[in-house]
């Protein structure tokens, strides 16, 4: 059985939490350095770092062989601190009302493994009891695998809609069908480890920030594009959770029209008329064939049929206005559009950041439009990625 | 001559300047709780703070006599420090195309002196000479007050619309009809003292985080009702300021119908029909009467009138959903709508709440409105607050 058994972090300050932030997502990185960006002494530094070196979370071994002549590197790092990746396995778990996209990673957000299940009921009992079973699977490909596996540090769950992270319950998914689900008791009582429950685009941004394009970018915008529209914004050097847990409703600015009805209940929501949904309805309804699929109103729209053209224009019209109304709002440097369904960007990127050059105010203008594939298993690593801040912070887990 | 000469503050680490800030934004405060709150050893605190009271900063000696017997108060502040407000001066100017509006500070932005001048000219040298003449104005006030005023720390001007506040650059003021205008270097030529420009909205917030409601809240946004439509946000520990200096545009949210071009020449902006301009024009239009000043639509709304009823009602319905899209998007735990004219309140209040409370989504609706009334002295209080800041963090001056 190779998966260690749970064990904390020996972080007794926040300094000390600082300091291991830093090594696991700008690491290698030399003491000195981190002195330099936070501001501690390098003997606060040195403090911290000692008990994560004597209980194998971080090492100061550069995995590569370093030049014996030190007098060419003017910089040059002098004993790096890195984290040991597998000195610490993760759980992250994607739940949509079709399936569950399960990865298991290791302490860097690296995915170990995949896990790919269908559900054929969003009844927030039966999809507990499906996701429990799959978490227990999940433990299993860690405890059966080649390597030793970290000690896991907990289950992190993303779930669309407008979630209480601080209580694990899911307040109100409109995707899902669920309101005030207390995901994390649920789970608690059927796997007994520390659990973490996200909405899903605030832990993509999670897993950007400390592991992607955040790394580098002083504040950026996560937009995430399918058959819902969110938004994860960094900011201020943390993700925005929203005082009372909700944060980038992108998809329910009131940008549309108000004749339509949203999946929230709600009139004029940007989703209303750009979800895939959206998208899919207009198309059937403008060209009167309702056995229409998405990638057969897709096909169409490429085909240069005017009606299906529509659908995706008033789509990229709005979407384009919504990044504006965000951008003017918060200023981000970057904002990434990661869409499930890439393929059909041509068909309202044009349209979309014409919108978007046309209301971004002054400056805000400026802000780089990214375009980026996105898998379901991003947003699984991205409930990974939410685990693994938890544990470094030591907030103490909802369930074990 | 009781104004001193300008000196830097003593603050050699950043660890000095956080806590610093503690001590100005959150004093009296004992060293104990500075450490707890910032993370910092007590050894790190006391460091730091010992120049500082050397200087004449910071005193650790109570204004009010502290009881002797020390056994009563369990968590009594021990030696709590205070930052000494005459240990700086500030001034503060708020420019607008009718008027400059000025003020001198002392460290805790308290107002020591104000002065109002009106302006005939939005000419940008015309401007920039008369601004010139009001701050030797307001320096002689300094110099020629019965206190000793401190050194003073630098000049803030706070100006409507894109500010690069980095190059202290009015980028795009629609309200003064400025266009890259160079305000620091401008104003630098005549009055050789730091000088910190920026966006007026943004100002305020600073105001706001450091010595008003933010100093409570973890996260806020003061909204700004009048002839334009700002917002400054307060999120993750710090004022955002836009990656290209643009945020907090809410009077410039696609969220009007476009068929009316507002001053920034874009469609479907907010201020389109939520500014006062916008109002009084849409109750001129409907009455019929060209002659109404906005104090005239005012009072035939009070009495009644539907059709300036109705100006005021369109204005309330997009201002609570430009509330409902910025508590969408970031979600504040507390917005403060700071209104010129809270004697209109009334009028638009009820249907701002509703078009909020339609468009908030899930839990984001919990925010607190908190209608506030507001002068033109906070706006240059706001502009004073900027340069203590400045100041603090220890910021190169753009001009001296």
């Amino acid at each position: 059985m190779p998966l260690r058994a749970h064990r904390p972090l020996p972080l007794a300050t926040p300094a000390g939490v600082e300091v291991l932030t830093k090594i696991l997502t700008q690491g290698p990185i030399p003491r000195v350095e981190i002195a330099r960006r936070t501001g501690l002494s390098q003997a606060a530094v040195t403090k911290a770092v000692a008990p994560l070196i004597d209980a194998g979370f971080v090492t100061d071994q550069a995995a590569a062989p370093v030049e014996a002549d030190s007098q060419l590197g003017i910089g040059r790092p002098v004993s790096p601190l890195t984290v040991v990746p597998s000195s610490v396995s993760v759980i992250g778990v994607k739940v949509t009302p079709t399936s569950l996209i399960g990865v298991t990673t290791d302490f860097t957000a690296g995915i170990l493994n995949i896990r790919h299940e269908e559900l054929d009921d969003t009844d927030p009992e039966v999809v507990i009891d499906r996701l429990a079973a799959h978490v227990k699977a999940l433990i299993g490909s860690l405890k059966s695998g080649t390597a030793v596996a970290g000690p896991l540090a907990g289950i992190g769950i993303a779930v669309s809609g407008d979630v209480d992270a601080a209580h694990g319950v899911v307040r109100d998914s409109p995707l899902m069908g669920w309101r005030g689900v207390p995901v994390a008791e649920l789970l608690g009582e059927r796997v007994r480890v520390p659990i973490v429950v996200s909405n899903d685009v605030r832990a993509l941004t999670v897993a950007e920030h400390w592991f992607g394009v955040g790394v580098n970018a002083d504040s950026f915008a996560v937009v995430t594009i399918g058959s819902g529209i969110g938004c994860g914004l960094y900011i201020n050097g943390e993700v925005v959770s929203g005082a009372y847990g909700v944060s980038g409703e992108l998809g329910h600015l009131p940008l549309a029209p108000g004749d339509l009805v949203c999946t929230c209940g709600r009139r004029g929501c940007v989703e209303t008329v750009a979800s895939s949904d959206a998208i899919l309805s207009r198309t059937r309804e403008t060209t009167g064939r309702a056995d229409l699929d998405l990638a057969g109103a897709i096909k169409l729209a490429h085909e240069g049929n005017e009606q299906a053209r529509e659908a995706f224009d008033r789509a990229g019209e709005v979407i384009g206005s919504a990044l504006a109304a965000m951008v003017n709002l918060v200023g981000p440097e970057l904002v990434v559009i990661a869409g499930e369904g890439v393929a059909e960007y041509d068909l309202y990127e044009d349209r979309m950041r014409r919108a978007f050059a046309e209301h971004a105010f002054g400056a805000a203008g400026d802000c780089r439009l990214m375009l980026r594939s996105h898998t379901f298993d991003d947003w699984a690593r991205g409930a990974a990625a939410t685990v693994i801040r938890s544990y470094v912070r030591g907030e103490p887990p909802l369930h074990r």
